[in-house]
């Protein structure tokens, strides 16, 4: 599986359970990374390893289940602007891969020993060793993608989208290998510009997906109204990202996004008018229910996924 | 005044309160400091700057008050040794430094940044902006102080002492001018080896010393019994490292590290015994009560050392 943080994180849980241990690897992007109080910050493959690893807070949709903010109230003292909120418990593993990072390891590595202590059975691998950053061109100048999606909330017009040191990166150990021995590559249903695109702009990677059968899950679900703050503002930014490309908010935009690339996708049911332009750029559709609000929701659609690697 | 850590800032307090705000500099030890999960540490000017802040935890004797220690507990759950404790509150500290030094600020910068933040009238300086590391030499190796001091808990005989980078080290901005326009300097009551010897190391600093009048608070008490496991292990290293540079561990030995330095010596009133073969080593000595166990023996050491200013 290829993806983001939360959107993919949801698939992965019952995607990890369907499979069982040790059948699912997920290469995950690394893009969205950052320097933050002299810490290396991985969103997206913390998002995901806490949810593998069943720590993660379900309701508020990011960080550790039961997690205070006491060191990052304490910054807020001593006049910090804390605009990226790091929970007590979380910063355990930033503090554990800074420390390991700056011992001379690789995020691989890093990342390996944190999921080994977590204990669970699903293989994560970051994108690429190297540091990669998306930005976003704005009115206000480029800006580092946290700082636009969190701090700023999305609220900036996007003119652009860049990803700093993706010429020099490379994929990290086994992730061309891991795609090309995989039975099913399944994109997530991440924001497909903020997400995907940097892990396919690896060397080798894009043709690595293209040689195996696939199916990308669409994160848009146009036809049902978006609630929550978060999930609003998730919508807000693919919209901005994708409209900075020249394409709609809609699944036929994402869809043409993995022309060449994934062999199917799933469209959700409340946008089943999209199947024919769908089908028409050469992708086999399957329509399906596509919002994972609960185990049964997530587990109906791993197994419209998986059903594709029969 | 130069110091280390938990003596000097004892010392510091009262001091601060007798000159009130803005008259008390400190030129602090920062050979201790390390670099730790990812983080700068730097226990002496931290203490220092928790007990002039007010916000130190006088039991425990190191961190700060009320504190929790979720994130280190998590760290051990991560599988990390967690030898240095950091407090959850403790961590603002070094991320807000760490952040601000990886932005490209001095260590001078950072210190004055958070001590504005926490709001106290004593000017606090880092010996140096540059890395200087206490090596101790031991049967195991060369062990750097606070894991010799904190993991190996002063354990390991000590058969030498180095101070690593202090010969490329310059003293902080503003570090000479202090000391040349002290009207006194007291030299606090720490281990003359693991914090007053580094500081006095940097280039200009002894000359700078030796021009003004100085008044060296001993930190070795020999006539009354040590008790708690801090005091204890404090006493220990000071011996060891005394004992490394031949030396015994009496006020004695103290007194002789700082000749040609240091115009007068305070004496515990334990230690009357000490006071002719100090004096015959051309230093004032002044016989008083130097355990700082409460406010008004805090007082008590304060007026005394400040009565040489008159």
């Amino acid at each position: 599986m290829l993806g983001g943080g939360i959107g993919a994180s949801r698939l992965a849980v019952p995607l990890a359970k369907a499979l069982g241990p040790g059948r699912l690897t997920m290469v995950v992007n690394t893009a969205d990374d950052l320097w933050h109080h002299g810490l290396r910050i991985c969103p997206d493959l913390d998002t995901n390893m806490y949810a593998l690893g069943g720590l993660s807070d379900r309701q508020r949709g990011w960080g550790v289940q039961g997690d205070t903010f006491r060191a990052m109230g304490q910054l807020g003292r001593l006049g910090e602007d804390v605009w990226f909120n790091l929970g007590d418990l979380d910063l355990a593993t930033h503090l554990k891969r800074t420390g390991l990072l700056r011992g001379g390891a690789t995020l691989s590595e890093v990342t390996a020993d944190l999921a080994a202590n977590l204990g669970f059975g699903t293989r994560l691998l970051p994108m690429t060793d190297h540091e990669v950053a998306t930005v976003v061109h704005t009115a206000a100048g480029e800006i580092g993608f946290q700082e636009w999606f969190v701090r700023r909330r999305a609220q900036d017009p996007v003119t652009g989208v860049g990803y700093r040191g993706i010429e020099a990166a490379q994929p990290a150990p086994g992730v061309i290998e891991a795609i090309r021995a995989a039975d099913l590559l399944v994109i997530g249903p991440s924001n497909p510009v903020a997400s995907i695109a940097p892990i396919l702009a690896l060397s080798g990677v894009r043709e690595a997906v293209a040689s195996r059968p696939s199916i990308a899950v669409t994160p848009v679900v146009h036809g049902v109204p978006i609630t929550g703050e978060g999930e609003e503002r998730r919508a807000r930014s693919r919209a901005a990202m994708l409209g900075a490309l020249a394409m709609e908010h809609r699944s036929r935009a994402v869809a043409s996004f993995y022309m060449g690339v994934a062999s199917a996708f799933v469209v959700d049911v409340h946008d089943a008018e999209e199947e024919g332009a769908i089908a028409d750029m050469g992708l086999d559709v399957v329509v399906a229910p596509t919002l994972i609000t609960d185990e049964a929701t997530g587990a109906n659609l791993a197994s419209v996924v998986l059903s594709r690697a029969m």
